[in-house]
This record gives structure tokens, C-alpha cells and sequence, in this order.
């Protein structure tokens, strides 16, 4: 079990080392993650490297029996990369090139960048690649920047090229026609930027997804460098948020490891629910292997407003659900908190005021509690929440509906229910086996595949209880509203077809005394029966048998009792209390 | 009486269209607005044409009785274009040159812009002027978009040099000296770019005159091309909002047919009073004759937050006010919902879900209904509100007394208590020969001529009665304050002298009962009585008889209520309700 | 005493002039401030000099008794400065680069706009610096114009070299180490602009101080002009807002006269209390020399939302207010009312309803009882309130451990709490001596140097009583946490060592009755006394003797009542009421 930090030592003085290693020991800490911003220390302009500081820091780790997880350097490039490359800076959608000054100052995309990462990355692997201290790499840090410059247009179209093969299929794919929008040659297209209204939503769509290759490449080429020069495995650490423009399933295949950022913003049991979401997302990308909690917070919270502390005690109990949900290590952001620099707010294992602290008792609680556990074995998943980042993406694209869908929210709700009733559930890409589960709950699901639709259906063919929210399976992967009656893909499965939306500006009672929150339909049975009505008699929430199995079709909004009623009944869950 | 939509076939696959005139037939639809955004197809490089598409689309229509409102496709530049003139491109206040992405992305002034135009709409009009489905011509869409370029520089200068004559005379109207921006030369006068900080008002007013001659001059030379190819009537559509720089007035003296795009956003009585005071509007722009409804939702209405379903019965009932008040036509937007574009949430006479629907089944009961009229007579108005679109622009000035002002809102619920209390209302200009009115309602109307204040004294003189609401005719048509005593150009008239305006953070009562909202002032008598007063005994309310008629004053916000109760005493409506 | 304002007389004609002086004549006025915004009728072209209407206006005013206050007018350069020197332009964090249209379109360290400057306050200088009427300088107005141009990015540099004197030294001071900002050549330092997430907030501090030293060359560069050329007396009127960059007590020690520009935004007593803050403000500035009121509304306030107006006699009693604390001199803006540019709507001595008005008779009455007035004696500060822009602007900087802290409110409450309790309250810089006063209190003032905080103890051990807010003393003045507990500077002096910050959601009650609000803390004694508790025990409110005095230490955000009650245990105030 890995426990311990992000380790900046190049950010203090070399005196405050020996305490730092005495300290760690103290607390057990096994594992530091160095040099995750460490570009400018250790290459100081360009070409010229000073190694000098981290040699000794790794030495020091080792001989006090810490184990490095090696930085690559690439998320913040220092200063004299901004004067050297000014191409290679990002861009917003506004076409403001943005400077040094803060973090993630480059485009992924800029030749420059890639070539300076390679440089620095190369150096570091093969002066610690063998290092006895380096067990892990871990590549760049929190992937997720997005550029619009001209690098990346060109790299877009290459991308569309070879996604769509034709500019006829691109122009059909993004329903072009719609407000002029045909492209008659490749150089036409552009990344989304600025526009004088509402942007194409099939064109955002395909940029996310682009972002999230584009940056795969650029994790995979360090990837490739530091395996060359060593057998440890190697990840990087996804921010849990629906901004990032990363397919988690299509990264996990690719890391060594799947790591996580996680930092919660609800006390008490609402922080476990958030943890065990967390912790299954990770555990289900990792496909049931060890996964890392590569950062949290230390005692505390952040919301837009304030700091908030952990009740005495919720940290250990908290680092404790992490491992018994399968995380192979416990990692928190930072093990000294910071003097200085944008985070200095940040707390750090060792806080401010030094180890005499609550907070470092409490780490030290915690190390020595997760030395003495045995191997977690996290349940196997019986009910699966589909997961598809594809499909939350195109949730946020402006014009639909109504505003507030949210696909990681809907996947959350979807998820705490089963926590809070101790049903062990993991998540699926649609496209996955779905056999081995006795449950299947779709959230929100925008977008689905003609493929994904008749996998779900197999599944509810061979036995499987399938549950379906509102607004899934309406389009196709190109976001294109599939016709004749919504929900398009699964129309014919959950055996209802739905002639209108009708989003609610406010709660309605249902037949069952449940109520529906946000959204409504019109739906007409075609197969189904309706167990629970709007107040007009019309179906609210509808069940379908087919073949062995059972699909259920909710087409409103529910909140947690509505919800654990509906999978009671259906049995997914023993009772809904 | 025309009935139908925008049509969009090519969006779709030519089998669709076999449907398409199938569902036509069977709603009545008589008129297709047809190629609105079809520039990128007729054109797909830079002077090559296809028309075949358009060709089979209007043979189709006519040979299933369905005539055609051919729209020429400027409002959308294809992608060929961004790249060929990309000095043809919008540029925002702060710079940012916009690109394609979207839909009206150019800039009216760029002679590229302008040459392009001509060039698709000249091919057009030669090819379908004389097609027998051509019935009208709808020209661009929904005129608006405001550019901050050096053509549009170029082009301000030359049109303030036509306005102001000379520099000296600009400076002046301009009150230049403030905050020394007094120009020397022409060349130093500027789109309102980004600046420090308040920008001139009557700069910023100017600006929006400007645009409104800009985005006109872009029309009749349209106009001008097509009516030279055939004798139908020329059109475009107005965007009922406060937002366009528009002068109504100007704009339609040059339709054949005044066309407006309307969107409700309230339910039941609310969604009909706003139906009533568009059709209105359109009605007193058209100067009496009819007037076309070009577009509006299918069934549904668009807020920021979710679209909301009308009510069963709802859509019918409003199409029919459209057309009791005048409409020669009731069309929607569109005909069929798309699959795909930054629009495709936006309902369809034909919906997602099929002509089997509650929309379409809502669409031919309409059709059938607007068939089975008698042409509609509406009622010469026998109130007038003034409207003047530069008065409600100078409103949308930052630095006024108070935030909230809002020429369009004040307007409208001055319409709304004629409304409701069946008086039958118009529009007028404040130079209009006004004697045909038995009362003319003066919402906030903050600039005014001398011209117009004349013509309002005359117009009480001769026995009119006059109601003014706070704020109007306090500045002059170059937004200078008249100074002496507001409200300055209506003083003698009204008999009041105010010393100074209050606005309120809150509701006031009134000595008759009635409450006074977000604006109160000082008011001296000069010749009116007091018939309201506020709670320290000042007038609130006056009125002045002067030769035969009557000049009231208004001098606070009142609700629906307290305003009947001003025109029951002032004999406008019979009775407040 | 001063008594007047702002003219603009080159905004009206001639004939306006004539009853200008009359009416000032009768209102009492003695002192103008004229010339603010005049460049453009100044200097019509570039180096072409229009004086005769200055001539006039300054031998009418003087003939007429009203001495003049002349200022440059280089607060807003003429248009053809910004096409003659585009270079010249003050460019947005995002690269935007602004043009005239409003006013401070410069940038402050471009070569054009110094030499322009010079130029026109040379001319000026020469004309009037010996006129009879010129009494006083007012140069330029209200500085505050932030810029991040190539030209602010060489000579914040040099600025650097100055204060920091070696790179190393820089990149310890700003913590560059962390993100990777180490700085390995001078020319790599910019102004903080557009970045890909939070800023350095060193970097933000150094930059707000390099802007206040900027101005201040700017201005000194005048002020030195006009010495030259005349013995009046120099000033520059002080925004009273956070946001300018102002060191006012550096600033303080170079004009001839601490001038500030106050605009209330509270009626009544609140309304009293601002001005007492304000003025009391600017006679600590003056170290107690006369200050003088350059701004001020007449009759009215300014809220985002609306005007409002004064009651009746309320501007006068204000008037008296800062004459009261110390003014020499009660001006206001502006004399006539605008009756166009972007501040037409704020009021004038002189009312867009003219002489016969509220607002004028009250200002002839506030004239007649300044004139009236005996000088005035202000009592002598016995309390201290500790100013620093420095910690006041670091307060600004994100990511702090709670939003809402703000240096100006912070101080502000305190000195209201003195002020209702009447006790002569005045500020001082923490490098201050202290010695006069028997009690000093700190706001929360987040930067403290070592220097200063040695005087506060030594403040305390001379039997000073000390009283000190939450968040004071936890930086040092290169914004880096003062480490080993908070608060670092402060911890021995008081007392205590605080482990942890826990700012809060809500109000709590302490063990005393009175509430904590916005902040609390984990507070260890260490020396120190509890005298109040949190729920929980833990110390609340704390009290250290030290030598012949006291420290207090408030570690919660308290409200008048709950400061009131702890100032009277501490002695300052005799009784909270």
C-alpha cells in the first residue's frame, strides 16, 4: 500500500529536507512523487540541465526507505520556453495567446512543445530510470489543456480526416448544411473558435475528442521514452471533472496504472458517497486492477468560497474507504504546504504550522493504519452504471432542451443510490460486455451507437434488468437526434416512444407519490406498461420485459427516494428505505 | 392568407421531400420560405454554382401547389468565404475577428462582403424571378449583426460626415469636450471600440443609426437586384427584440411587406398580449397594410432556461390572433425540426417524432382554420404609443439615472392595459400627423426634436389627449440633456417643471391608493394640477388642459393597475378593471 | 476654507460664463478646479496650442474673485494622440488594446505619452504660472490607469532589478520554484498577463506596486514643471476605492496637499461615517497638515443601481462634516451639471434644472456657512487604526483560504466602531511610531515585515494597547506565509499560536453572547488568556500582557456590537453601546 505526496523539494531550502525525510518516517510515508513541476529547476534555459539537486533529493528518499513516483516535468514549461517558442503558447477560443505565469502554458499540438517535452524527458529517464528510488513515472500532471492555434487546426483536420474520410462524410457528420456551414476544402476547418452565435454542437463534439488524442499522444510519447529506460509502470493522474476533454476509457488502456485526483466538497457521509463514486469510476477504468488516489486534499475542503476543515477524524476514516475500494496507494497534494505561489492556501500533510499539527497527527493516523491492512478486495461490480465521456461531453454543448443536464451529476445520482443501499456497483462503456452484471443502470446517456443499442438490448434479452434516465439514446454519435420518436436507440427495447420533451421548471407529483424533478415527457406505450403516471395519466415511468430480462424506462427526473423506489421494484435494490 | 414555414430541404435527403409536400398537402401549407441558409450549397467554391437541388425543390413545391418565398442566403457566409476575404469578417468591440462556425458571420461594410452578395443574389434572381413557384422574396435574415472593423470605420465617418456636415457640428452633438474627445480630423473618429472606461453616449448612439443605414444599404441593394428580375414583393424579417439596430420606421418605407420573427415567452393571456403587441407593431410599421408573420415556434416557446410546450389547443389559438390582427401569413420556423446544428432542440411543424404527433396533428387543424377566414379586418387604432427605436437605443446607454430602463418593456405595458381593456392600439411615430388618434401614449421616450414636441402640442391644442410617462423628451435627438427643467422638450406642454428625478429602490404609495415603482422625481407645477401626489404632498400625477385636449403627466412607474386607473380618469379606456 | 469645483467652462459657450461667475459669486464660491479634461481644446493637434479661451476664463474668474486650481489635463489624452501613438495605448491583461472614446486611454510608461505630457503641462506652466488667479496645481486626475503593454514589461523590469537587485533573489522572494516560474533571464519577466490559471500572487503584488511607483514618476515628473514656473502649492485628487494602486503613503509625501475625490454611498449617519473615515484617512496622509475635499456629489449618491438623492439639508451638514475634520477646502464635481458625455446624469452644483433649485440653495448655503466657520482644529488621533495599501492590495489576490476579505471594509468597520464611539481615531503606516497612541489597532492586514512587527512589540512593551484582527501578520511583504503557526509576525507579541484557519459558512456564538462571523481559528494559548471561547472551548478572543501594556487578539470576523464590546474591555472605547 503506497502512502505519501507530491514532494517539492526543490521549492525549499535543502535544510528543511532532513526534516521532511524524518517526518516521512514518522508517518510512514512510502512514496513521494517528485518533480511534477520541477521544468525550470531542472532544465534553467534551454538545453542546459542541473540535475544536481534532484540526485541528491533521490538519494536522501531512498536511503530514509521513501520510493519515488518520477515527475515528468511537461505541465508547466518554464519562463525562457515562452520566449523561445512563442508558437507554441496556447490560444483560447478568442484568439488570446496566452503567457507563463501561472501552470499548463503551452499547446500540446506546437512542434516546439512536443520536442522540449521529448528533450526533458528523455534526460530524466535516462538519469533515473534506474535509479533504485524510482518505482513509478508519473507522466506530465492533470492533462486537460485545450489550444485552438493554428498547430492544432491543422492537427484537427488530420484528426477528422482520419476519423470521417471524406469531407462529404464530415459535412453529413456535422450536419453542415444546417446555417451554411459545408466545407469544400479541408483547410475550411477550423477548432470552434469564436463565432458570432451558437456554436455547432457536432463540431465541439469532435474537438473534445480530438483534445483527448491529441493530448493521448502526447502522454504516450513520454510513455514510450521513460519504459525505454526502466520496467516501472507508468501513469498520469486524471482530474475527476467534466471539463477535461480525456476518454477515460480509451487513456486507461494506456496507462500502466489508473490514477486519480480527487478532491471532495461535501462532509460527512455525502464525502464517503463522493469517494466510493470516485473510487469505482477508478476501479472500473482500471477494469478491476489496483488503482492510485495520486492526489487529495489534507483535512480540508476547497469550494469557490472557502476552505473548509475535516471533522477530527474524517481524514483517516476517509484515506481508509479509498484503499478498501481497491486503491493500491493513498497520495494527498502536498506533503509540505507551500510558503509562497498560487496554492500557498493549499494544505499540506506537514501545514503551515508544522508537524505539532492535528492534521499531521491525523496523517500519521492514517499511515500507520493503512501499513496494517490487509489487501483490499473490493467487491465485484454487480450492477453497472454505463459511463461514456463522449456522451457527457455533448451534454454540455449550448441549445438543448433545457439547461442543468449533466451526465456526471446524472451518473452520481445513479451511483450514491446504489452506495447508499451497499450494492456493490461499478461503471461500463456501452460497448462492453455487459453479461456479468445482474443490473444496468443508464444515466443521462445523450449519444449511443446503433452497436451500443443492440448490445443493450442482448443484454436485456439474456436476463438483465437494463434502467434507463431521460434523455438517453437520443442521438447518434455525431449528436444527431434520431428520428421518429425519441429515445431513438432504445426506443424499441424499453417498448415506449416519446413525442415530446417537456422540461419542468419545478417538482410534480407522480402517481406513486414520488416526484419528478427538471424534465418530463410525453410517452406512448408501444410495448411497455406504465407503472407510474403524471398527474395526466400519462406514463411517468415504464417497464418492458424482453426475452429473460426487463427494461425499465424513467422519463423524468427522480431524486434518491424516487429513485431507490423505482430499483427496489425493480430489484436492483432490496428495499428502498 | 399564406401558411407554412421555413423550409430546409437541403438539410435533408431527397427522399424526405416526397414526404415533405405529402405532409404539406395534407396542413395547407401554402407558402415554403426556401434557402434562408442555403448559401454554402448554391455556392460550394467561389463563383461555382449548384442550383439542380433548387431546381428539383421548386418544381416540387409548385407541382404540389406550394408557392415559394425564395430567401436570398447572405445572412450566412459559407467556409469557402472566411478564408477567401477573411478582412470580410466581424470584429467584436474589442477586437476579436470572429469566424464561421456559426451563422451572420461578416461584416455589412466590407466591399467583399457586399460583392459576394450581389454575385449569389443576381445568379439567383436570374435563375427563379420568373419561376412560377417564386411568390415573394425574402432577403438575408433577421438584419442585426454589428461589426467594429476598419471598413466599418471608414463607412461610420463617411455617414457622420452626411449626418454632422462638419467636425465642428459632430463635436458639438457629440459634447465632445467632455473628457476631451474632441476630433481635428475625421480620421480620429472610431467604431465605440474598447476603451478605459464609459464610453460617449451619443457616440455609442450614432453607432447604432449607423449600423441601422449599413445593414439597410446591404438590403435595398438586394432588394434592388431581385425586384429587377421579377414582380414579386420584397421582404425581410425583423427580429422583435431591443437588441437590433433597426430602425423600424426607415426599414419598412423600403419592404413590400413588413415581416416579423416572433418568439413569446409567456403562457395563456400573457403569450396572447404579447401576440397583440407584435402584430401591432408590424401593423403600424406596415402603416396599416398586411403583414407577415415569418416565423414563430411550433407549439412551443424558448426561454434561457428549457422550452416549455404550449398547452393543447394553445398553438391554434394563437395562430389565429396572429392572423385577426392582421397577418397575411402565419408561418413558423421551421418546417421540419432538425437532426442535427446548433438548432436541432428547435420543434418542427414536423417534429422529430413524426407527423404522428400532437404538434403536427395542432399544425393542420391551424392550416384548416386559417383556410376557413375571412380576410381579417383589424381595427384602426383609435390610441397611438409612441415608438421611436432611437429613443429606446440612446435607453440602452450605460449611465443613465438608473439601471432598468427599457424603452421596448415600457411600451409594451402600455400596449398591454389597452389591451386588456379591448381599446384598439398602434404605433406611432412622434413626427406622425397624430390627429386621427383620440389619445397618444408617451412610454419612456428619452429623446425627442423639437419637431416632434411641436407636433405633440399641437396635437393636445386640437383636442388630444396625451399621456407621458417619466423619462420622455428629457434629451435631445443627440442625447444632450435640455436643460432648465425636465422633462425638457414637453415642459410647457405637460406644465410641470421637474427639478430633479428620484428613482426608487422600491414601491411607494400614492395618494389615490396606487403604488409608484423604480422612479419618482420633484415636480413643480407650471400650469398642470396635481391629480396624484406622493406621500410628502409633491405631484406625482398632473394634468394640463391646453386649447381643447388634455396633457398628462406621469411622473413614477405605475403597475397595470394604477396605469388603467390613469387612462379611465383621462378617458382613454372606460373603465380600470 | 475652499469652497467649489470642478469647471469646465470650455464644455459651454461663452455666454454661459457670464452667469457662471454670477452665480459662483452668490454661492460663495472662492476656488475652481479648472482645465481636468481640457487637452483636446488645449492642444487641438499635436504641439498646436489654443489658450485664448483659458485666458478668458482665468481673468473672469479672477475678476470676479474665484481663485483657480489649474490642473493638466493629462488624464485623457486628445484623439489624435492615440493615432499619432498607437504604441502609446494601454493594452488589457489579455493583450486588448484600448483607443479613445471615454477618458485614461494611456499608458503611463510609454516615451510618447511622457513627452506629450510634458509638453502640454510645460506650455501651461509657462502661461499660467504667474497668473494672479493660479493658486493651486491639480495635476493630472485621479491615477489609477493600469497597463500591460512592452513598454510596462521593460520598466517593470527595471523596477525589479531595482527592488529585487538579483534574479535569484526574485525568484525567492516571488517562490518561483513553484509551477516551474523560475526566471532565468531578466527579459522573461512581464506584466501579469492573460495566463492559463491562477496568477503568482507575488508577482500581482509586485506588480500593483510597480504601477503605484509609475504613476508616482508621472506625476512628480508635473509636479516638478510646475514648481518651476510658480510657488503654488501641487496636488492630485485620490480615488477612495481599493482598486487603484496607490501607495498613499508614499504617494502622500510628495504633494503639497493631500487632496481626495469621496462619493458616499449610505444615507444618514452611515452616510457621516464614511466621510469621517475618509477624511480622517486623509488628515493621517497629511500627517495632520490640512487636506482638502477635491470631489465630492452634490446632493446626491451614486449607486450601481440608481441615484440617489440627499434629504434635504443632509449635504450641507456633510459639508460641515469634512470641514469639521479637517478640510481645507469643500469642492465638489462639478460646478454645471453636463449636459451630454458619459457623466450628463451626475449632478452639478449648478442642476440641469438650473440656479432655482434644492441642490443650488443648499449649495449657497453650505457656501455661506464654510464661510462662516472658524478654522477648524481637529482633535488629535488617540487611537490608531494601522494602513497599509501593500496588505490591502495582497488581500485582493485569489486563492486565499476564504473570499471576502477586504483590507478598505476590514479598516473601515473598526474606525466606525471608534467613530460611534466617539473617540479620535487616525491611521498610521505599521512602520509608524506609535508612541502617541494609547491604543492601535490592526484589521486584518496580511503582510507584515519583521520591522514592523519588532515596532508593534515594542509599541505594546512601552504600554501601548494593542488589538489585532484575524488574518494580520500571516505574510510576509512578499506574500509568503509567515511559517510554525499563524499569526507568524504577530504569534509572540500575542500570545498564541493558531494551527489551523476555519473560515465559516455562517455566524456562531462565542461564550460571551456576541457572534463570530466569516472566520474562525484553531488557536493554541501561548502566553495568552482566553477571554472568549468558540462553542467548542477553544480560545476565542485572546489578551496577552506585555511589559506596561496589552495585545488583544480577535481571531473572528465580529460585528460592531461584539468589536464594541471587546474595544471597552480593552479600555479603548468606555462603554459599548
Amino acid at each position: 500500500m503506497y502512502f505519501g505526496g507530491d514532494y517539492n523539494p526543490d521549492q525549499w531550502p535543502e535544510d528543511v529536507w532532513r526534516e521532511d525525510v524524518a517526518l516521512m518516517r514518522a508517518a510512514g510515508v512510502n512514496l513521494a512523487t517528485v518533480g511534477v513541476f520541477s521544468w525550470s529547476r531542472l532544465e534553467p534555459s534551454e538545453g542546459v540541465y542541473d540535475f544536481g539537486w534532484l540526485d541528491r533529493v533521490m538519494d536522501l528518499l531512498h536511503d530514509n526507505g521513501v520510493q519515488v513516483n518520477l515527475a515528468t516535468p511537461t505541465a508547466s514549461p518554464p519562463p525562457w520556453f515562452t520566449l523561445a517558442h512563442p508558437d507554441a503558447m496556447p490560444v483560447r477560443a478568442d484568439g488570446v495567446r496566452l503567457v507563463h505565469g501561472s501552470r499548463d502554458t503551452y499547446c500540446v499540438n506546437a512542434p516546439a512543445y512536443r520536442a522540449a517535452s521529448r528533450r526533458v524527458v528523455t534526460a530524466l529517464a535516462e538519469r533515473y530510470g534506474a535509479h533504485p528510488a524510482t518505482v513509478m513515472w508519473h507522466v506530465h500532471n492533470e492533462y486537460g489543456t485545450v489550444c485552438h492555434c493554428d498547430h492544432c487546426a491543422a492537427a484537427f483536420r488530420a484528426w477528422l480526416r482520419d476519423r470521417h474520410k471524406s469531407l462529404d462524410a464530415l459535412n453529413e457528420a456535422w450536419t453542415a448544411a444546417f446555417w451554411s456551414q459545408r466545407y469544400s476544402s479541408w483547410e475550411q476547418v477550423l477548432p470552434p473558435r469564436a463565432t458570432q452565435w451558437r456554436a455547432n454542437p457536432a463540431h465541439l463534439l469532435d474537438y473534445r475528442r480530438f483534445c483527448s488524442d491529441a493530448l493521448l499522444g502526447h502522454y504516450r510519447e513520454q510513455r514510450d521514452i521513460v519504459a525505454a529506460h526502466g520496467p516501472q509502470p507508468v501513469t498520469t493522474n486524471y482530474v475527476m471533472a467534466g471539463w477535461t476533454p480525456l476518454d477515460h476509457w480509451r487513456w486507461s488502456a494506456e496507462v500502466d496504472l489508473v490514477a486519480i485526483d480527487h478532491y471532495t466538497d461535501e462532509p460527512g457521509d455525502g464525502g464517503l458517497a463522493q469517494i466510493a463514486f470516485a473510487s469505482d469510476l477508478a476501479l472500473s477504468w482500471a477494469r478491476g486492477k489496483p488503482w492510485l488516489l495520486m492526489e487529495q486534499g489534507v483535512g480540508v475542503m476547497y469550494t469557490q468560497e472557502r476552505m473548509l476543515a475535516l471533522e477530527p477524524g474524517e481524514h483517516v476514516r476517509r484515506g481508509l474507504e479509498y484503499a478498501a475500494r481497491g486503491a493500491a496507494g493513498v497520495l494527498h497534494f502536498q506533503w509540505r504546504a507551500s510558503r509562497g505561489g498560487a496554492e500557498q492556501w493549499y494544505q499540506g500533510m506537514v501545514p503551515h504550522a508544522g508537524a505539532d499539527s492535528r492534521v499531521f497527527r491525523e496523517v500519521m493516523e492514517l499511515g500507520r493504519r493503512l501499513a496494517a491492512l490487509p489487501p483490499a478486495r473490493p467487491a465485484r461490480p454487480e450492477v453497472a452504471i454505463l459511463w461514456d465521456d463522449e456522451a457527457g461531453w455533448a451534454l454540455q454543448n449550448p441549445g438543448l432542451p433545457a439547461t442543468g443536464l449533466d451526465f456526471w451529476a446524472s451518473a452520481q445520482r445513479a451511483h450514491r443510490v446504489l452506495w447508499s443501499h451497499g450494492v456493490a456497483a461499478g461503471f461500463a462503456h456501452p460497448a462492453h460486455d455487459l453479461s456479468g452484471y445482474r443490473a444496468v443502470l443508464v444515466p443521462s446517456l445523450y449519444l449511443m451507437s446503433d452497436e451500443s443499442a443492440a448490445g443493450l438490448a442482448a443484454y436485456v434479452e439474456g436476463g438483465g434488468t437494463l434502467v434507463v434516465s431521460y434523455f438517453s439514446g437520443v442521438a447518434d454519435p455525431d449528436t444527431r437526434v434520431r428520428l421518429g420518436g425519441y429515445p431513438g436507440a432504445l426506443r424499441d427495447l424499453l417498448g415506449v416512444r416519446v413525442e415530446e420533451f417537456r422540461p419542468l421548471a419545478g417538482p410534480v407529483t407522480l402517481s406513486d407519490g414520488t416526484t419528478g424533478d427538471l424534465w418530463s415527457e410525453v410517452v406512448h406505450l408501444a410495448g411497455a406498461t406504465a407503472t407510474v403516471t403524471y398527474a395526466d395519466g400519462g406514463p411517468a415511468i415504464t417497464r418492458r420485459r424482453a426475452g429473460a430480462g426487463t427494461a425499465w424506462y424513467l422519463s423524468t427526473g427522480l431524486n434518491a427516494s424516487g429513485y431507490a423506489k423505482v430499483l427496489a421494484r425493480a430489484g436492483v435494490i432490496r428495499r428502498a428505505e
